[in-house]
């Protein structure tokens, strides 16, 4: 339910902007009558509108086109779009890495950096190693730090408005961490922080396993699964930025942890060692009965909470990402456990972005932020009750 | 993410109509200066809007202002919005009862009635009491039914956007049913059928627990939850109308079917046998043992329920009703487990509308339909990539 909320002059210029613009963006070089004719605005708001813009750099008068300079007197002015008036950054901070991509107002990327990170590293040293990856991406790209118009950052934990980690076990240093705060210090646009499933599941959805749903439960496989969702193409972060962290469901309860889920010895696996995982699940490969039962339970785990989000939500499409995404089998076991459980199974997929999936939906996510400052009146026109 | 899709005129009209009527509704009989002041729009443009409006019914002209009158010359003509212009109905269908309520296109409930449905009534037997109890309402009201725009339903099941019940246990013959279509014989207008759940979450958000909240999730406890959800505000209904369905995580799975998770005898009580739940509830008030271990059976499955929607959707609030809201001891066990398993715990409150909930978010539905007919430029202005 949207409404206008008619009467607010400061929100009708925002809306008669939004719509010269993409009048400006759809059409060939247009001239003040035709972008007159094509919004329905008066003449005098389209004039008012038009310079406005191009005080801001972001339209700029084209040359005139040829016949129109040998016809008598002064030929109508045309625009266009600046489509190369600024820069945007995906950044992913990783348990083992930090990534980078670089694109323009348009979303190309053309530039790409990463760089390993120990597991251990304190909070301090693993910023340290995102602003070298990104001093490098720019550098190697002849982009100016001052071009940058938005930074999108992916990271594990759950990410408050502001960019303040709330919750973040899997890397040390990161719970309480002002991320988006520690960041805007080397950056003078905005910093939007999101939660890297999250990130992830936008990724997909723009150029990935999801380009044809709206509806799509990224699951970030590993001990401890969480997810990100779209809902009618939009990330629904929830509430309180928590949405999707359905691993907690076991994690904060009263049952068995997921490191002794896949442990074969009694002792838990340390959540962030995926070779001792990978370990596990060779055993079983081979014949191994332990192994073959503690991969049984973590793949009972994964589809219950799996199961959960998709009775929860009912999305179209489930895409498999994460480490446990690259494990055999487990594809399988949750399309027929799914189909199982779920009134309305979902299809599932394998994540097709592999490990640029968080730093790729970062970079979506800064130049959304972008386009709706440009050209977003929804979440302004709309009010409910 | 949304964008204006500029160059579209049809489109334009309806943003243009939209902003003119929302702007008719907010000013004290404005004049067509006044509506073109307002609006940003030519004078062509409002009065050909205006004209458009007056043909549809939606718009009269109002008496000039006294003083006008006596100054020289023809007055400016005046407009006001037409709220009697049309009526609204919400009807619940339940396991027991029928319900309906009637409204204005103010959504002011001025009729309601209801009759009792025996639990193994035959789908045509539950749509004759529908009926009857509609004709009721309509003649005690004095409101004819070509008067109807509206009218939304509210009843148990996964129901497809068409109106047609794609599985529903809880009434004989309902699933499969074309209800859409067969109460569409009964009305001219637009007939909207939704879960009972969702219905109950747009009542409460509308005029109940949720008024102040716009991440809710109603949870319809009972043997088997299910549960409603308001993401943004917004009716979450899920790609194939099967959000919230969470009992199912047991209902098809291997874990215990909640009539005999309640059992005190070893055999399943009937699912829709409240008094036998009651027992139980009772028997466990009084120091029954077997009782008291049924009643805990029952509360762990309803908290774990409730945790995995809440960890999936992270609401602000939930809101419970459902006839297992009126046992003693409910909230208690649900807001100390939610704190324990949730990272971001919601706020756990009471449904306040009782046995209206379903009906009233019914109407709701149907009164958002037609002002998102007549209001609404979301939707339609906004598309993503």
């Amino acid at each position: 339910m949207g409404r206008l909320t008619g009467g607010d002059p400061s929100l009708l210029r925002r809306i008669n902007s939004a719509v010269v613009l993409h009048a400006l963006r759809g059409a060939e070089s247009p001239t003040l009558t035709d972008l007159t004719r094509i919004t329905g605005l008066s003449r005098p708001t389209v004039e008012g509108v038009v310079d406005g813009l191009m005080e801001a750099g972001l339209v700029v008068e084209s040359a005139p086109e040829e016949g129109e300079a040998r016809r008598q007197g002064r030929p109508a002015r045309r625009f266009r779009f600046r489509a190369e008036a600024g820069h945007l950054l995906g950044i992913e901070i990783g348990p083992h890495r930090v990534a980078a991509l670089l694109s323009g107002l348009d979303g190309r990327i053309f530039g790409a950096g990463s760089r390993e990170v120990p597991e251990a590293a304190s909070a301090d040293e693993r910023l340290e190693r995102v602003r070298m990856t990104v001093a490098d991406v720019l550098r190697r790209a002849g982009v100016a730090r001052s071009s940058l118009r938005a930074v999108g950052v992916g990271s594990p934990g759950i990410v408050e408005a502001d960019g303040t980690v709330r919750l973040g076990t899997a890397l040390p240093e990161w719970t309480g961490l002002p991320l988006g705060e520690r960041l805007r210090r080397s950056f003078r646009c905005p910093v939007l922080v999101e939660n890297d499933a999250n990130a992830a599941a936008v990724a997909e959805h723009w150029k990935g396993a999801a380009v044809d749903s709206d509806d799509v439960v990224f699951v970030m496989a590993g001990l401890s699964p969480g997810a990100g969702s779209l809902i009618g193409g939009r990330l629904h972060r929830g509430f309180g930025g928590a949405a999707g962290e359905i691993g907690a469901l076991h994690l904060l309860g009263r049952d068995v942890t997921p490191e002794k889920l896949l442990s074969t010895t009694g002792e838990p696996l340390h959540p962030l060692d995926e070779q001792a995982v990978a370990d596990v699940f060779a055993l079983a490969r081979q014949g191994d009965e332990r192994a073959q039962a503690a991969v049984e339970r973590f793949l009972q785990r994964l589809v219950h909470d799996v199961a959960a989000l998709v009775l929860a939500l009912d999305p179209e499409l489930v895409v498999v990402g994460g480490w446990a995404a690259g494990i055999d089998g487990v594809l399988e076991p949750l399309r027929r456990e799914l189909a199982r459980y779920c009134l309305r199974p979902p299809r599932v997929v394998l994540s097709m972005l592999g490990e640029a999936v968080v730093a790729t939906g970062a970079l979506r996510l800064a130049l959304d932020h972008v386009e709706e400052e440009l050209f977003a009146v929804e979440g302004t026109v709309t009010a409910r009750r």
